[in-house]
């Protein structure tokens, strides 16, 4: 059986049929000066068109993990689709050289686009692994540097917040909520827009971020601040007191006054345990203002003053008042203080209501979480107990806090045919030659076993065929596996000029849900968050040797003194 | 003497005169949901209108230090300058908050803009520090809102990749050049071209980002890869090989047989000290190519081999080439390996070459370093001894690595000039409430002392008068200060309606300059790496007992049970 190839084809799109990138600033000259110096020697040797083959790869896995999770491909192809310089970009151009260049230079500048060029890779939202190429560009070697800078900007951030997205969904779990709440403190507006998107594929549910929502599709959530709490100062001054019953059968003339009834009534309550007094006036007529205007959709901030001394008893006579008039309260934030206690605390209290009053569900009342959280403060909620349905999570989230770059890198296998390689006194910077393919191997119980790279021209592995998989470098290490099933894992999605066959580019949301699927049939102990079991990345036997004959004959030898 | 009040003011300039927002992508959507529902919220109770005041201020100094560099302000008021819904976007949010929500709304966000608000802030570069606002914005409470996050997201990063910047500066000294080279491990395309921007504020000399180069005008640089040295094969591909003299008096018709000369009589003179035999032939290819592209501005990558037994004999013979026909050749970069070491040994091979042929300053060709410095790694080399001369810095300085977040915050501190205050059981989360003012006041020796907030309407501290500065919470902390010059710190940045004595947005190159100085005149122990001394940041003794009583007033008494 061949190598399993899925997905759909798009076949004779043109060019011109993909849209350009996501954020306008991302232009040809969105690249460092040395791709143009470089485009220029090249063009000087007469060297431009030779035809040259660059895998982009990374080394580590990020945040201590085993495993990344591709993304921002589409961005890449949207900028691939679309490279032309504009007469303005190559004037900056011609300024920015030693006034020494030729002018021909901008003319062939002028004429430079990517028809001419052919990108493989794997598909957007696959689990991957260091050493493997996510992406195998070939062309003119002077259009392919061109191409290195905004390439590595565009999968860099993405893989790796995506990465941090699903591993805050792995340690959070299948059934919380998870919000990204990060644009305030992302690197930047597209910092921003990033996060919300690349978070949304590695696996959480919807962002705060209203631009990414409009851009992307993503589901918005989001309710009220502190601020909002403390620009009230009391149920006086609220002016327009009535509320419509939810059936639309009466009005309620003085929703204001029920409310403080019910917190009355809550107070000289033994559930009350005598823990609150007065509560805040000015949180209360937040809390009734805000659910004057959504009473569909009351959603309280319940720890501007005190959370269970003022925040949980106002957020309570706020949603019994709405019960009384047939909408239900969707629940409370949390954003400061012991989560698993005053979580826990409030849960108790919703029961002790439902209880009390019988309020159907009542307890089940939505508890939502913020506050600085990362993958170890979910992981000590797991561990302490917590009531929380919901997490917000922003900073540490979107920066990627724990390791902010992931270090993708953009490396010359092949020129004009012939392999190259380069060396580096570290054995984990030296680059695998030779144009690739690559296959992800699956195992009896359906897990993946190992990822292994061959020669373009080597037959690909077989089901049901034993192959000898050899690390890269490690001589000693190697193991033969017969694959139940064989996945190759990169696909066409930029054929150049032709258009044909090429990948289509799925909706965020099938990418997504790719991802989850991804992440789930990974064998657990790669995934765990302490000491993970390295996934296997391995060459075949005929590419081992080849890289370890052109190793020796590029290594200068030493001579001891 | 009156409060200093320095740089020029535009009379008159209205709001239509300021360019948007330079990533297209800021727009009034980016921002958080939640500014949406609380302005619909604040609409329904007639409160949209309410003035407020808020100030954006952050808690603590990023990186274990005791300063920030203040930067993003012209980006904020580009965004309020042009703050407008179009139809396409009240649409969306129409979409995306509850069909519930009342018609009139949309026809309220569509009269929105800033013509009603008041911006004043620091001015971007200076010195700031914790607590102090950097911006008070003054306006509609409805409207203020929905600027909470993208002024916290223009200016988060923007202030941490500069102070950042300052930091790599402050460590590498004044006499190296900074070259900024992070673009493709940046957070995402504008984190790119945020950092090129702010890391040359911070006091960079030039980047590698064309993008940022031509919207900013930053100096550009930037030579080759190592992927240009192994797209070569051997100096055999070398069609083209003349060069005319520098004077143009003749041309050279085989510069590849000179270089090959040189690097003969190189290998056989005794400064060799036989470390090289046969260098690597890609690698000489790549530089002649090079130089004869650039033969005015060769400067050579030379660690794709090996640098002493190949990149170094190799540059040296190009270089001694080029100056037989009369150019300069600039120097070497190295991307790897033991900086410190490798820079002592090339200069002293360089100044052997000077010696030995008599080639004046050959001695002092410029070494660039790169790969993975930061502030550590830049100390470390200066305590080791080194002979670099330019750094090129990347993935630590873009994605300020050492901490990717600074916590910029955005407090309600009056509404309907009623002071309000956020309380928090974190003493250091306690907002401090009132529209204030704020200055810095400087000692005998020229050093800043202290920043002191008072109340808008209290008498400004005077020079030659003795003032009590106060910690604004801890009661013991306070100490008299006779200042020998008084600088208010905030201006203002948009007068709102009337466009009067708003202060002008200077270029970037006098916001670096800016910044230098006031990096200098700072004392030295609040600028060191480690343990420096925090710097001191206190409120006026009117305001310290108005927060406090205004402090107990909000705070709801406990009962211990």
């Amino acid at each position: 059986m061949a190598a399993v190839r899925n997905g759909p084809k798009t076949e004779g799109k043109r060019a011109g049929d993909i849209d350009g990138p996501t954020n306008p600033m991302v232009t040809p000259l969105l690249t460092d000066l040395y791709q143009f110096t470089m485009a220029y020697a090249y063009w000087k040797a007469g060297k431009h068109n030779e035809r040259a083959v660059f895998d982009l790869y990374f080394r580590k896995n990020p945040f201590g993990g085993e495993y990344t999770v591709f993304a921002g491909l589409e961005e890449c192809i949207k900028l691939v689709a679309n490279f032309r310089f504009t007469e303005d970009e190559i004037s900056f151009i011609r300024k920015s050289l030693p006034p020494s260049c030729e002018v021909g230079f901008y003319d062939y500048l002028r004429g430079i686009d990517c028809s001419d060029m052919e990108i493989h890779a794997i598909s957007e939202g696959f689990v991957v692994f260091p050493k493997i190429p996510l992406m195998r560009v070939e062309g003119p070697v002077a259009v392919v540097q061109l191409l290195e800078t905004p390439l590595a900007n565009l999968i860099n951030y993405a893989s790796l917040v995506a990465t941090n997205a699903a591993r805050h969904r792995f340690v959070a779990g299948k059934d919380k909520l998870l919000l990204e709440f990060g644009l305030r403190r992302a690197q930047g507006p597209d910092g921003g827009i990033g996060a919300s998107k690349y978070c949304y594929m590695g696996g959480f549910d919807a962002t705060s971020n209203v631009a990414a929502g409009k851009l992307f599709g993503i589901p918005l959530r989001g309710t009220h601040s502190h601020a909002f709490v403390s620009s009230f100062m009391s149920p006086d001054e609220i002016i327009e007191k009535s509320l419509k019953r939810r059936d639309g059968s009466n009005v309620c003339e003085d929703f204001v006054s029920l409310v403080q009834t019910w917190l009355s009534k809550l107070k000289w309550s033994h559930i009350s345990g005598g823990i609150f007094g007065e509560t805040n006036q000015s949180e209360l007529a937040a809390f009734i203002s805000y659910a004057l205007a959504f009473p569909e959709n009351f959603l309280a901030l319940v720890d501007t003053y005190d959370v269970m001394r003022s925040g949980i008893p106002n957020f309570c006579a706020v949603a019994l008042a709405l019960n009384d008039l047939g909408y239900k309260a969707v629940g409370i934030r949390l954003d400061s203080g012991d989560l698993a206690y005053l979580s826990s605390e409030s849960r108790k209290f919703f029961r002790a209501i439902e209880k009390e009053f019988k309020v159907r569900d009542f307890g089940k009342a939505g508890i939502t979480a913020s506050n600085d959280l990362n993958e170890e403060t979910l992981d000590a909620l797991n561990k302490q107990g917590h009531e929380v349905d919901a997490f917000g999570i922003g900073t540490h989230l979107v920066t990627c806090y724990a390791q902010p770059a992931l270090g993708v890198v953009f490396k010359l296998v092949e020129i004009n045919n012939q392999p190259r390689i380069k060396l580096s006194e570290d054995v984990s910077k030296v680059s695998i030659p030779c144009k690739k393919r690559s296959f992800r191997l699956y195992g009896k119980e359906g897990y993946p076993l190992v990822d292994i790279m061959t020669g373009e021209n080597e037959p690909p592995p077989k089901v049901g065929e034993r192959i000898l998989c050899r690390h890269p470098f490690n001589e000693s290490k190697r193991a033969y596996v017969v694959p139940q099933r064989v996945e190759e894992l990169m696909k066409c999605f930029w054929p150049g000029k032709s258009g044909k066959n090429r990948e289509e580019l799925p909706p965020i949301k099938l990418i997504r849900e790719r991802c989850i699927e991804q992440l789930g049939q990974m064998r657990p102990d790669h995934m765990r968050r302490l000491n993970p079991t390295p996934y296997k990345v391995s060459v075949s036997a005929k590419l081992y040797d080849f890289i370890h004959f052109l190793w020796l004959n590029e290594a200068p030898v030493g001579e001891l003194q």
